[in-house]
């Protein structure tokens, strides 16, 4: 205690003059008002309530990590996009003089900076996995739902600090894994109320098919920038350019087969470029896709997700056009993973094959509010307020607020004095669909005016009788 | 999907060697176990729950804020324990030449760095209220659960990332918010077992009776310096120090029965330098106290918390010692709170007396755990795992599975072929309580084994009868 006062007398002497600043935020990032929290939180409960249902459990790790565990993972463009954190106290006494000299931000930077905030859930699962290898059950199904924090340039609908939510098994190569994942996406969508399609492909299927194209680099830039072109000039115009670099018409022909398809599977099996390899693609896409609702969950060719350590199935999800059938909807997919086989290595983790599936949750709260998706109580914080107009009907609605709580009703009572239209106002904001009324009239007789607040229907009741109604 | 497809293929002919690294985490961070986020997933939604039938609504704010949003509200030390990020790109480009010839770290920081991490939830409370004010109801119940961080020294317990759970009330100044937040208090700690101290006073009545004592700065320092002792000399150690530095006698006694007496509030409405303002705290203080048990909630007048911006009432809750008949839980306050009066004015708010409580989450782990509070079930993740012999009795079980699921009860089936000590170990390790077997016997028979991992009891049920007894 006396610390505490010491600290207290100290300060009281030595207030600084508070200068007044305009509230601003960072630039990227967002403060959550109640409202939004709650739908935010009826997504997080809802995936959550899904993944425990599925045997996977929940982890955290820190918000930073060192440096040393982030760089090199995510690409030259990834380690740029890394908060980086200035080490504590005097951070410049260990530059040497000649970088001091230099002036040069990249040479500078390791001697300043010894940790940056986590860039994304997979890195730090890694890590996380092969330092705690001998705490954790075999196979490791694990979710995480975390901020991460990119120095992306802000712009409408991409944040500096956002969250992701990631289920994962680490440890195990049946495919029953990924059949579970699938069934988690398809229960996840339908609980939320979204249509979507799973789009589903294999990656050792892509190589195979790349390779069966003799694809290089040297072809390879030109290549992509005709492919890329596609939703402007579509198949003909890329067909044409495809020509005019002397790609032969027969691989043209399995390159549109490929990207375009239907019943790829099958064609595919008859190409003679197939490799033992590719087979086992075909074999494990064929297996996963006979377990599901064809419609829902779809092979597509097409798919071949940005990361570069998926070996085996991937995912992709995407809203369903029936949810929105004016086609208004812009948003890039809802959700992605795939197998990895060496996500581990990079930490010493050997023989650690994962597969994992993560939620674009940050999207998906855009198209929910869309499609007007959440719930309309999710507004409604407390089921009831106690209003008042004296201190005497206040101090009595208080008793009866007591026995209301000790029925776990969640309640409240207007503090202080207000005009009655101010304490009725606050219930409309805050959307409290019951009010009771406490004046003299009630006190007298014990019969409180129970209100509804969206019919305005009002009528007396004793508080045990009001009790049983909120219950 | 082209563009997808574009960086696959640049990442796979980019590939950069993966530089093997020995996994850890910055000093004073942690990650969190499963069994470790279940116990304190259970603190935060029994707190939450409690907040929730106050009517108090969540909301959060970014990880990071500008640095001028944070600076100068800690004090200096603060400001030296913020963790400060690194500025994007050529963060060096607009150092001024003189500064960086210099060297001098403090003089370069305010070119290199624009943002901080927050460094508690109550200034960023604070910017919240002001910046939102037209979009939210007064007045304002918010709570607040995150992490907040801090560049301090790492030691046993204290740790640089570490969460912080508040609640207030902004725009009230009524007597009730007071009552109800300790009414909190003596919830949340009754349904997590713990059995706790709330301490309360008044700042008013600290500042009266300072100024009783004729306290200035000169006198300051070595006034503290002696009481700082109190620990290792006691009460007498701490009068003869006093009376060396000539503090009268009068003074003296009066300071003892500020710091340890009984009945403090009697003796001190007898006091003669009271003041209109100490008698507004007296009476406060007297009101709050009034309404509950005085065993649990005690006005204690050594009671004065380490922050300056507190002006009525100070909460510190502490534990009981009837938790711990043999004394050995050495362990700080579990809460504390208080009203303040300017907390907005900074951020240009007028008028917005706000008060407001928060829970010392990371003690109240360290504590139940060391009292063996958390529930038992707890640890456990899914309700039943099915284990199997071969790939038809893995299809078979993973068919009896779906209907398990369907009941929305957490369960598994083990991923891939396993022999079956395997298998149950996994089972024990989650500890999952029951287990179903499927061999060639219960696929011929439609009764499966189901076993309860704690009692060793076997019987063959049908999978109706299964889900009937895990409902």
């Amino acid at each position: 205690m006396f610390e505490d006062l010491n600290i207290y007398i100290y300060t009281v002497c030595n207030m600084p003059e508070i200068k007044k600043i305009k509230p601003s935020l960072p630039k990227g990032t967002r403060d959550f008002l109640p409202a939004e929290v709650a739908r935010r939180n009826y997504i997080f409960d809802t995936i959550k309530s899904v993944f425990r249902k599925y045997g996977f459990q929940q982890i955290d790790t820190p918000a930073f990590e060192r440096l040393e565990t982030l760089t090199g993972k995510y690409g030259e463009e990834g380690d740029r996009l890394l908060f980086k954190i200035l080490n504590s106290g005097d951070y410049l006494k260990d530059v040497p003089h000649g970088d001091w000299l230099n002036k040069n931000s990249n040479s500078v930077i390791r001697h300043i900076s010894e940790k940056g905030l986590r860039y994304d859930l997979t890195v730090p699962l890694a890590r996380y996995v092969v330092q705690h290898q001998s705490e954790l059950t075999f196979p490791f199904k694990r979710f995480h739902i975390a901020p991460v924090w990119r120095a992306d340039r802000p712009q409408r609908g991409r944040y500096q600090e956002f969250y992701q939510c990631d289920a994962d098994i680490i440890g195990s190569t049946s495919l029953l894994n990924e059949i579970e994942l699938t069934q988690i996406y398809v229960e996840v969508f339908d609980k939320l109320g979204l249509s979507v399609i799973i789009r589903i492909n294999h990656r050792k299927i892509i190589e195979a098919f790349l390779k069966s194209l003799d694809f290089s680099m040297s072809l390879g830039e030109s290549f992509l920038t005709a492919l890329d072109k596609f939703d402007k000039i579509g198949e003909d115009g890329v067909r044409l350019e495809l020509k005019k670099l002397n790609v032969a018409e027969e691989t043209i022909t399995l390159l549109m087969a490929f990207l375009l398809g239907e019943n790829f599977l099958d064609k595919f099996s008859d190409l003679e470029q197939k490799t033992k390899e590719s087979e086992q693609g075909i074999n494990e896409l064929s297996f996963v896709l006979s377990k599901f609702n064809k419609q829902k969950v779809k092979s597509d060719p097409s798919l071949v997700r940005g990361l570069n350590y998926y070996t085996g199935i991937i995912w992709e999800v995407v809203l369903d056009k029936e949810n929105d059938a004016n086609n208004n909807i812009q948003i890039g997919s809802l959700g992605g993973g795939g197998r990895y086989d060496n996500l581990t290595e990079m930490f010493g983790g050997r023989d650690m094959s994962g597969v994992g599936i993560s939620f674009g949750i940050e999207r998906i709260y855009d198209v929910m509010e869309e499609l007007n998706l959440f719930p309309a109580e999710l507004g409604e914080t407390t089921k009831v307020l106690f209003v008042h107009f004296d201190e005497a009907s206040e101090a009595y609605a208080f008793e009866q607020l007591q026995k209301v709580r000790a029925a776990d009703i969640a309640s409240e009572i207007y503090p202080g004095k207000k005009k009655l239209d101010k304490q009725m106002n606050y219930a409309n904001d805050k959307k409290i669909p019951y009010v009771v009324v406490v004046g003299g009239d009630e006190m007298a007789s014990g019969l409180l005016t129970f209100k509804n607040m969206a019919s305005g229907e009002q009528e007396k009741l004793t508080i045990g009788e009001i009790i049983s109604k909120l219950k």
